[in-house]
Protein backbone atom coordinates (compact mmCIF):
# COMPACT_ATOMS: atom_id res chain seq x y z
CA UNK A 1 0.00 0.00 0.00
CA UNK A 2 0.86 3.85 -0.89
CA UNK A 3 1.45 5.97 1.57
CA UNK A 4 1.12 9.63 1.22
CA UNK A 5 2.99 12.33 3.42
CA UNK A 6 0.64 15.37 2.99
CA UNK A 7 -1.06 18.51 4.10
CA UNK A 8 -4.98 17.93 3.23
CA UNK A 9 -5.30 21.54 2.32
CA UNK A 10 -1.94 21.66 0.22
CA UNK A 11 -2.92 21.66 -3.90
CA UNK A 12 0.04 19.87 -4.58
CA UNK A 13 -1.18 16.82 -1.90
CA UNK A 14 -4.45 16.69 -3.38
CA UNK A 15 -3.20 15.95 -6.65
CA UNK A 16 -1.87 12.82 -5.51
CA UNK A 17 -4.98 12.09 -3.59
CA UNK A 18 -7.27 12.59 -6.55
CA UNK A 19 -5.16 10.52 -8.55
CA UNK A 20 -5.23 7.31 -5.94
CA UNK A 21 -9.30 7.96 -5.54
CA UNK A 22 -9.32 7.73 -9.37
CA UNK A 23 -7.36 4.96 -10.00
CA UNK A 24 -8.64 3.01 -6.65
CA UNK A 25 -5.52 2.71 -5.71
CA UNK A 26 -5.34 2.00 -1.82
CA UNK A 27 -3.20 4.22 0.53
CA UNK A 28 -2.46 5.47 3.71
CA UNK A 29 -2.21 9.37 4.42
CA UNK A 30 0.05 10.70 7.19
CA UNK A 31 -0.52 14.49 7.71
CA UNK A 32 2.58 16.48 7.69
CA UNK A 33 2.07 20.35 8.58
CA UNK A 34 4.98 22.05 7.06
CA UNK A 35 4.10 25.28 8.87
CA UNK A 36 4.89 23.65 12.17
CA UNK A 37 8.21 22.57 10.86
CA UNK A 38 7.51 18.76 10.20
CA UNK A 39 9.00 18.92 6.23
CA UNK A 40 13.04 19.64 8.04
CA UNK A 41 13.22 17.19 10.49
CA UNK A 42 15.74 14.50 10.40
CA UNK A 43 13.20 11.42 9.79
CA UNK A 44 11.56 13.78 7.38
CA UNK A 45 14.33 14.81 5.17
CA UNK A 46 15.60 11.11 4.84
CA UNK A 47 12.39 11.02 3.08
CA UNK A 48 12.70 14.00 0.81
CA UNK A 49 16.00 16.09 1.40
CA UNK A 50 14.10 19.08 -0.47
CA UNK A 51 12.18 18.69 2.68
CA UNK A 52 8.47 19.49 0.78
CA UNK A 53 5.22 17.62 0.83
CA UNK A 54 4.17 15.54 -1.07
CA UNK A 55 6.38 12.67 -0.74
CA UNK A 56 5.05 9.26 -1.49
CA UNK A 57 6.14 6.25 0.46
CA UNK A 58 6.31 3.46 -2.19
CA UNK A 59 5.09 -0.17 -1.88
CA UNK A 60 8.71 -1.35 -2.21
CA UNK A 61 10.07 0.66 -0.38
CA UNK A 62 11.54 4.00 -0.85
CA UNK A 63 10.17 7.17 -1.57
CA UNK A 64 9.16 9.75 -4.36
CA UNK A 65 8.75 13.47 -4.30
CA UNK A 66 7.52 15.65 -6.58
CA UNK A 67 4.00 16.15 -7.00
CA UNK A 68 3.73 15.54 -10.77
CA UNK A 69 6.32 12.94 -10.34
CA UNK A 70 4.30 11.32 -8.15
CA UNK A 71 1.10 11.57 -10.50
CA UNK A 72 3.63 10.08 -13.63
CA UNK A 73 4.67 7.53 -11.51
CA UNK A 74 0.96 6.23 -10.32
CA UNK A 75 -0.51 6.78 -14.33
CA UNK A 76 1.82 4.89 -16.00
CA UNK A 77 -0.30 2.37 -17.61
CA UNK A 78 -3.70 3.13 -17.29
CA UNK A 79 -6.24 5.50 -18.75
CA UNK A 80 -4.80 8.90 -17.02
CA UNK A 81 -1.81 8.95 -18.83
CA UNK A 82 -1.80 9.09 -22.79
CA UNK A 83 -0.95 6.04 -24.48
CA UNK A 84 1.23 8.14 -27.52
CA UNK A 85 4.54 9.91 -27.33
CA UNK A 86 3.28 12.90 -28.40
CA UNK A 87 0.24 12.98 -25.75
CA UNK A 88 2.56 11.86 -22.92
CA UNK A 89 4.90 15.26 -23.84
CA UNK A 90 1.64 16.93 -23.55
CA UNK A 91 0.84 15.99 -20.35
CA UNK A 92 4.26 16.74 -19.27
CA UNK A 93 4.25 19.88 -21.09
CA UNK A 94 1.20 20.94 -19.15
CA UNK A 95 2.81 19.79 -15.91
CA UNK A 96 6.04 21.96 -16.21
CA UNK A 97 3.60 24.50 -17.28
CA UNK A 98 1.96 24.41 -13.96
CA UNK A 99 5.00 23.74 -11.76
CA UNK A 100 6.98 26.81 -13.52
CA UNK A 101 4.13 29.21 -14.88
CA UNK A 102 1.28 28.39 -12.66
CA UNK A 103 1.72 27.38 -9.68
CA UNK A 104 4.19 30.13 -8.06
CA UNK A 105 2.16 32.46 -9.05
CA UNK A 106 -1.74 31.33 -8.44
CA UNK A 107 -1.01 29.17 -5.39
CA UNK A 108 1.54 31.49 -3.74
CA UNK A 109 -1.16 33.82 -3.88
CA UNK A 110 -3.50 31.56 -2.24
CA UNK A 111 -1.19 30.90 0.61
CA UNK A 112 -0.55 34.80 1.33
CA UNK A 113 -4.48 35.81 1.65
CA UNK A 114 -5.39 32.24 3.46
CA UNK A 115 -2.27 31.39 5.62
CA UNK A 116 -0.32 34.43 6.34
CA UNK A 117 -1.32 37.31 8.65
CA UNK A 118 -3.58 40.19 7.13
CA UNK A 119 -0.35 42.56 7.75
CA UNK A 120 1.92 40.60 6.82
CA UNK A 121 4.66 42.32 4.31
CA UNK A 122 4.50 39.61 2.10
CA UNK A 123 0.64 41.17 0.73
CA UNK A 124 3.17 43.62 -1.45
CA UNK A 125 3.60 40.84 -3.66
CA UNK A 126 -0.11 40.49 -5.05
CA UNK A 127 -0.15 42.75 -7.77
CA UNK A 128 2.99 40.74 -9.09
CA UNK A 129 1.52 37.08 -8.38
CA UNK A 130 -1.88 38.05 -9.83
CA UNK A 131 -0.45 39.71 -12.96
CA UNK A 132 1.16 36.66 -13.90
CA UNK A 133 -1.28 33.91 -12.68
CA UNK A 134 -4.34 35.94 -14.91
CA UNK A 135 -1.31 35.49 -17.88
CA UNK A 136 -1.24 31.56 -17.00
CA UNK A 137 -5.08 31.47 -17.07
CA UNK A 138 -5.47 33.10 -20.24
CA UNK A 139 -2.84 30.51 -21.47
CA UNK A 140 -5.33 27.53 -20.21
CA UNK A 141 -8.63 30.02 -21.48
CA UNK A 142 -6.64 29.45 -24.95
CA UNK A 143 -6.23 25.70 -24.91
CA UNK A 144 -9.40 24.82 -23.18
CA UNK A 145 -11.83 26.86 -25.77
CA UNK A 146 -10.56 24.73 -28.52
CA UNK A 147 -10.06 21.47 -26.35
CA UNK A 148 -11.74 19.58 -23.76
CA UNK A 149 -8.35 18.18 -21.76
CA UNK A 150 -5.10 19.48 -21.75
CA UNK A 151 -2.79 16.53 -22.62
CA UNK A 152 -5.79 15.09 -25.74
CA UNK A 153 -9.36 13.99 -25.99
CA UNK A 154 -9.20 12.57 -22.91
CA UNK A 155 -8.84 13.03 -19.37
CA UNK A 156 -5.66 12.66 -17.61
CA UNK A 157 -2.82 13.96 -14.92
CA UNK A 158 -2.30 17.22 -16.68
CA UNK A 159 -5.97 17.95 -16.10
CA UNK A 160 -5.49 16.64 -12.38
CA UNK A 161 -2.07 18.94 -11.99
CA UNK A 162 -3.71 22.38 -13.23
CA UNK A 163 -7.23 21.29 -11.66
CA UNK A 164 -5.51 21.61 -8.06
CA UNK A 165 -4.95 25.07 -7.55
CA UNK A 166 -7.04 26.88 -10.53
CA UNK A 167 -10.80 25.58 -8.93
CA UNK A 168 -9.95 26.94 -6.07
CA UNK A 169 -7.90 30.32 -7.37
CA UNK A 170 -10.45 33.05 -6.04
CA UNK A 171 -9.26 32.82 -2.97
CA UNK A 172 -5.91 33.66 -4.65
CA UNK A 173 -7.99 36.59 -5.31
CA UNK A 174 -8.57 35.72 -9.01
CA UNK A 175 -11.75 36.35 -10.72
CA UNK A 176 -12.39 33.00 -12.50
CA UNK A 177 -15.49 34.60 -13.99
CA UNK A 178 -13.38 36.14 -16.63
CA UNK A 179 -12.48 32.64 -17.79
CA UNK A 180 -15.64 30.65 -19.44
CA UNK A 181 -13.59 28.09 -20.85
CA UNK A 182 -11.25 27.44 -17.36
CA UNK A 183 -15.18 26.98 -15.91
CA UNK A 184 -16.57 24.53 -17.86
CA UNK A 185 -13.36 22.53 -17.31
CA UNK A 186 -13.37 22.37 -13.78
CA UNK A 187 -16.82 21.33 -13.98
CA UNK A 188 -15.91 18.61 -16.47
CA UNK A 189 -13.04 17.24 -13.56
CA UNK A 190 -15.61 17.68 -11.13
CA UNK A 191 -17.93 15.16 -13.16
CA UNK A 192 -14.85 12.19 -13.54
CA UNK A 193 -15.77 9.04 -12.24
CA UNK A 194 -14.37 9.23 -8.64
CA UNK A 195 -13.46 12.97 -8.28
CA UNK A 196 -12.77 13.55 -4.74
CA UNK A 197 -12.83 17.54 -3.76
CA UNK A 198 -10.17 19.48 -1.76
CA UNK A 199 -10.72 18.46 1.99
CA UNK A 200 -11.62 21.96 3.59
CA UNK B 1 13.81 17.24 -39.21
CA UNK B 2 13.14 19.35 -35.80
CA UNK B 3 13.32 22.87 -35.70
CA UNK B 4 14.53 24.35 -32.02
CA UNK B 5 13.36 28.12 -31.74
CA UNK B 6 15.53 29.25 -29.41
CA UNK B 7 18.57 31.58 -27.59
CA UNK B 8 21.59 29.72 -27.82
CA UNK B 9 22.63 31.51 -24.33
CA UNK B 10 20.01 30.02 -22.49
CA UNK B 11 20.39 27.05 -20.16
CA UNK B 12 16.64 25.85 -21.05
CA UNK B 13 17.17 26.11 -24.65
CA UNK B 14 21.03 24.64 -24.49
CA UNK B 15 19.13 21.58 -22.95
CA UNK B 16 17.52 20.93 -26.20
CA UNK B 17 20.30 21.24 -28.45
CA UNK B 18 22.53 18.85 -25.69
CA UNK B 19 20.06 16.14 -25.94
CA UNK B 20 19.86 16.26 -30.23
CA UNK B 21 23.58 16.20 -30.42
CA UNK B 22 23.90 12.97 -27.73
CA UNK B 23 21.07 10.95 -29.57
CA UNK B 24 22.37 12.20 -32.88
CA UNK B 25 19.39 13.53 -34.00
CA UNK B 26 18.86 15.96 -36.75
CA UNK B 27 18.03 19.51 -36.24
CA UNK B 28 17.68 23.29 -37.33
CA UNK B 29 18.09 26.16 -34.92
CA UNK B 30 16.20 29.07 -35.25
CA UNK B 31 17.50 31.83 -32.94
CA UNK B 32 14.98 33.29 -31.27
CA UNK B 33 15.31 36.39 -28.94
CA UNK B 34 13.20 37.02 -26.76
CA UNK B 35 14.92 40.17 -24.99
CA UNK B 36 13.94 41.71 -28.76
CA UNK B 37 10.40 40.54 -28.07
CA UNK B 38 10.68 38.17 -30.86
CA UNK B 39 8.59 35.35 -28.58
CA UNK B 40 5.87 37.79 -28.19
CA UNK B 41 5.12 38.12 -31.98
CA UNK B 42 1.30 36.41 -33.15
CA UNK B 43 3.61 33.93 -35.20
CA UNK B 44 5.28 32.63 -31.95
CA UNK B 45 2.21 32.56 -29.85
CA UNK B 46 0.84 30.35 -32.58
CA UNK B 47 3.63 28.42 -31.93
CA UNK B 48 3.94 28.56 -28.14
CA UNK B 49 0.40 30.17 -26.22
CA UNK B 50 2.95 30.73 -23.45
CA UNK B 51 5.40 32.72 -24.93
CA UNK B 52 8.48 31.10 -24.26
CA UNK B 53 11.63 29.49 -25.65
CA UNK B 54 12.88 26.70 -26.51
CA UNK B 55 9.70 25.54 -28.67
CA UNK B 56 10.22 22.33 -30.87
CA UNK B 57 8.84 21.73 -34.40
CA UNK B 58 8.09 18.44 -34.61
CA UNK B 59 9.44 16.22 -37.42
CA UNK B 60 4.74 15.24 -38.38
CA UNK B 61 3.91 18.94 -37.78
CA UNK B 62 2.67 20.72 -34.57
CA UNK B 63 4.80 22.30 -31.92
CA UNK B 64 6.23 21.23 -28.62
CA UNK B 65 7.05 23.94 -25.94
CA UNK B 66 9.04 23.21 -21.79
CA UNK B 67 12.26 22.41 -21.97
CA UNK B 68 12.14 19.26 -19.75
CA UNK B 69 9.02 18.29 -22.03
CA UNK B 70 10.85 17.72 -24.79
CA UNK B 71 13.91 16.37 -23.30
CA UNK B 72 11.36 13.96 -22.24
CA UNK B 73 9.83 13.46 -25.81
CA UNK B 74 13.38 13.06 -27.36
CA UNK B 75 14.52 10.36 -24.55
CA UNK B 76 11.86 8.39 -24.89
CA UNK B 77 13.40 4.68 -26.02
CA UNK B 78 16.82 5.76 -26.10
CA UNK B 79 19.31 5.01 -22.78
CA UNK B 80 18.80 9.11 -22.12
CA UNK B 81 15.46 7.96 -20.22
CA UNK B 82 15.58 5.09 -17.60
CA UNK B 83 13.79 1.80 -19.05
CA UNK B 84 11.82 1.07 -15.63
CA UNK B 85 8.87 2.77 -14.07
CA UNK B 86 10.65 4.03 -10.82
CA UNK B 87 13.81 4.98 -12.75
CA UNK B 88 11.14 7.00 -14.68
CA UNK B 89 9.54 8.66 -12.40
CA UNK B 90 13.07 9.66 -10.93
CA UNK B 91 14.24 11.59 -13.78
CA UNK B 92 10.87 13.32 -13.93
CA UNK B 93 11.59 13.89 -9.62
CA UNK B 94 14.71 15.47 -10.59
CA UNK B 95 13.38 17.40 -13.84
CA UNK B 96 10.68 18.95 -11.26
CA UNK B 97 13.11 19.91 -8.56
CA UNK B 98 15.30 22.07 -11.31
CA UNK B 99 12.00 23.90 -12.58
CA UNK B 100 10.65 24.96 -9.22
CA UNK B 101 13.76 24.50 -6.76
CA UNK B 102 16.96 25.02 -8.56
CA UNK B 103 16.07 27.41 -12.11
CA UNK B 104 13.82 30.05 -10.25
CA UNK B 105 16.85 30.87 -8.36
CA UNK B 106 20.20 29.79 -10.18
CA UNK B 107 19.04 30.61 -13.13
CA UNK B 108 17.24 33.80 -12.19
CA UNK B 109 20.33 35.41 -10.41
CA UNK B 110 22.47 34.55 -13.78
CA UNK B 111 20.00 36.03 -15.82
CA UNK B 112 20.10 39.53 -13.58
CA UNK B 113 24.01 39.69 -13.17
CA UNK B 114 24.59 38.70 -17.16
CA UNK B 115 22.05 40.60 -18.83
CA UNK B 116 20.54 43.23 -16.79
CA UNK B 117 22.52 47.02 -16.76
CA UNK B 118 24.60 47.31 -13.79
CA UNK B 119 22.36 49.75 -11.58
CA UNK B 120 19.02 47.47 -12.11
CA UNK B 121 16.40 47.36 -9.15
CA UNK B 122 16.13 43.49 -9.53
CA UNK B 123 19.76 43.16 -7.85
CA UNK B 124 17.93 43.67 -4.70
CA UNK B 125 16.68 39.89 -5.27
CA UNK B 126 20.34 38.63 -5.23
CA UNK B 127 20.23 37.83 -1.38
CA UNK B 128 17.04 36.33 -1.90
CA UNK B 129 17.85 33.75 -4.96
CA UNK B 130 21.40 33.09 -3.80
CA UNK B 131 20.26 31.85 -0.74
CA UNK B 132 17.59 29.18 -2.54
CA UNK B 133 19.99 28.15 -4.76
CA UNK B 134 22.57 27.32 -2.50
CA UNK B 135 19.92 24.95 -0.65
CA UNK B 136 19.33 23.93 -4.46
CA UNK B 137 22.61 23.05 -4.42
CA UNK B 138 23.20 21.64 -1.38
CA UNK B 139 20.32 19.03 -2.48
CA UNK B 140 22.07 17.91 -5.53
CA UNK B 141 25.38 17.71 -3.04
CA UNK B 142 23.92 15.05 -1.08
CA UNK B 143 22.50 13.42 -3.84
CA UNK B 144 25.37 13.29 -5.70
CA UNK B 145 27.78 12.18 -2.73
CA UNK B 146 26.17 8.72 -3.03
CA UNK B 147 25.30 8.34 -6.46
CA UNK B 148 27.08 9.34 -9.70
CA UNK B 149 23.76 10.48 -11.31
CA UNK B 150 20.17 11.78 -10.72
CA UNK B 151 18.23 9.34 -12.01
CA UNK B 152 20.14 6.03 -11.07
CA UNK B 153 22.98 4.27 -11.97
CA UNK B 154 23.55 5.64 -15.69
CA UNK B 155 23.62 9.72 -17.52
CA UNK B 156 20.27 10.44 -18.29
CA UNK B 157 17.57 13.64 -19.24
CA UNK B 158 17.79 14.38 -15.51
CA UNK B 159 21.21 15.48 -15.90
CA UNK B 160 20.74 17.28 -18.62
CA UNK B 161 18.37 19.49 -17.20
CA UNK B 162 19.94 19.85 -13.95
CA UNK B 163 23.42 20.37 -15.47
CA UNK B 164 22.23 23.50 -18.27
CA UNK B 165 22.29 26.14 -15.35
CA UNK B 166 24.38 24.39 -12.69
CA UNK B 167 27.67 24.05 -14.81
CA UNK B 168 27.35 28.04 -15.20
CA UNK B 169 26.06 28.80 -11.70
CA UNK B 170 29.08 30.95 -10.89
CA UNK B 171 27.76 33.56 -13.54
CA UNK B 172 25.07 33.64 -10.94
CA UNK B 173 27.09 34.67 -8.14
CA UNK B 174 27.38 31.22 -6.69
CA UNK B 175 30.61 29.62 -5.41
CA UNK B 176 31.00 26.03 -7.15
CA UNK B 177 33.96 25.47 -4.82
CA UNK B 178 31.92 24.53 -1.99
CA UNK B 179 30.33 21.68 -3.55
CA UNK B 180 32.48 19.02 -4.46
CA UNK B 181 30.46 16.23 -5.40
CA UNK B 182 28.40 18.75 -7.89
CA UNK B 183 32.03 19.67 -9.45
CA UNK B 184 33.11 15.52 -10.02
CA UNK B 185 29.38 15.36 -11.99
CA UNK B 186 29.79 18.39 -14.16
CA UNK B 187 33.31 16.41 -14.73
CA UNK B 188 31.07 13.20 -15.30
CA UNK B 189 28.59 15.05 -17.52
CA UNK B 190 31.53 16.79 -19.91
CA UNK B 191 32.61 13.20 -20.59
CA UNK B 192 29.43 12.06 -22.16
CA UNK B 193 29.69 10.95 -25.46
CA UNK B 194 29.12 13.60 -27.99
CA UNK B 195 28.76 16.84 -25.50
CA UNK B 196 28.53 20.06 -26.81
CA UNK B 197 29.04 23.11 -24.70
CA UNK B 198 26.79 26.20 -24.08
CA UNK B 199 27.74 27.97 -26.33
CA UNK B 200 29.55 31.68 -25.99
Amino acid sequence: MFTVYGMSDSGNCYKVRLALEQLGLPYRWVEVDSSKGETRTPAFLAMNPNGKVPTLGLEGGGHLPESNAILHYLAEGTPLLPGDRLGRARALQWMFFEQYSHEPYIAVARFILRYLPRDTPRRAELPRLQERGRQALAVMEQHLAAQPFFAGPAYSIADIALFAYTHCAAEGGFDLAAYPAVNAWIDRVRGQPRFVALPG
